[in-house]
């Protein structure tokens, strides 16, 4: 697929499919991440590939655990009281029952690693899409990068003393394949020229 | 291009030719960056595409005048203390003199301001090396964003009252063509397998 169209056609795949994705492809995905530019050329982004379905799913059920004991607070990012509150519900799945979550993490002490995580997956991303896997960006533990009962958890799958998660990826088929048509068209994310 | 060529031969290009980006090129760049996801679909990031060559070496000038009044600290991230430190010297242009940069701001208060303007950026860098220009990530003026000169220049193209910027990507032809291989294997951002 050429780079432009996926690029505009990667949407937020929230409805998996039980079929696995192949090694090959899932190889494919995590080489775009590594190649993906950091700050100084630091390349110290740590990708943990979770596939474990028991792991994947003690680790929604503690996200879910940690959420619920959470209140929302005035002025609070939308996204993170909403996890908030659907953790308090019956079912609250963070990662969509994907068959794979990639987890980027970084060095606490290093000053870019929010944005060399992010770089790596929109790379993951974009790669994804072109060989039809859906994605979806997870932010709940990046929010959660604090909290000892998750930071304890992963540990045990790799997470360093040093680092702490700052994204994560769902990967997988999407349930009714990914659509082939380019993105709503942004309404925000304004260009200002300056000429 | 297609999209794994596009990822995997991406590098950061730091000399530039005066050749000017076409209007149509520059425009697909900025789609690709407009096309990024944002936390919640907030589509908050905001793209000041500076031009005008008069601004861009006023800026420069602003930048190492700013960075020369500051001094480097023990356990200072590496390139910060390199632009202090080359900002002292006679000559200092964050920008490479590429002819365009493309600043990414988002809302001070937005919790996935910084993640945001990477993918933004990160899509750019692939859209671009897709069209044969060269980009190159450039921090400074995140790190100077809380710095008052160069915030009130800002002011004065554009950025607004709620905004930082959090990344920016210089923009050209390079001088010498773009390297047509993949770029250096990656031996940091390392994969752990979880299954």
């Amino acid at each position: 697929m050429r780079a432009e169209e996926a690029i505009l056609t990667r949407r937020s795949t929230r409805v998996y499919s039980d079929r696995p994705v192949e090694q090959e492809k899932l190889e494919q995905v995590l080489e775009a991440g590594r190649y993906a530019p950091s700050g100084g050329n630091n390349q110290t982004t740590h990708f943990i590939v979770i596939r474990n379905q028991e792991i994947l799913a003690e680790l929604a059920r503690l996200v879910k655990q940690e959420f619920s004991k959470m209140e929302e607070t005035p002025g609070m990012y939308k996204s993170l009281a909403g996890a908030i509150r659907r953790s308090k519900g019956e079912v609250y799945v963070f990662h969509y029952n994907a068959p794979v979550l990639i987890l980027t993490a970084n060095r606490i002490e290093y000053g870019n690693n929010i944005a060399d995580c992010a770089c790596c997956l929109e790379n993951m991303m974009i790669e994804a899409n072109a060989l039809d896997l859906g994605t979806c960006w997870i932010n709940q533990l990046k929010w959660l990068n604090e909290n000892e009962v998750i930071t304890q958890y992963l540990r045990t799958i790799g997470l360093t003393e040093e680092e702490r998660v700052y994204g994560a990826l769902s990967v997988g088929y999407a349930k009714n394949g990914l659509p082939d048509r380019k993105a709503l068209p942004r309404t925000g994310n304004p260009v200002s020229w300056v000429d």
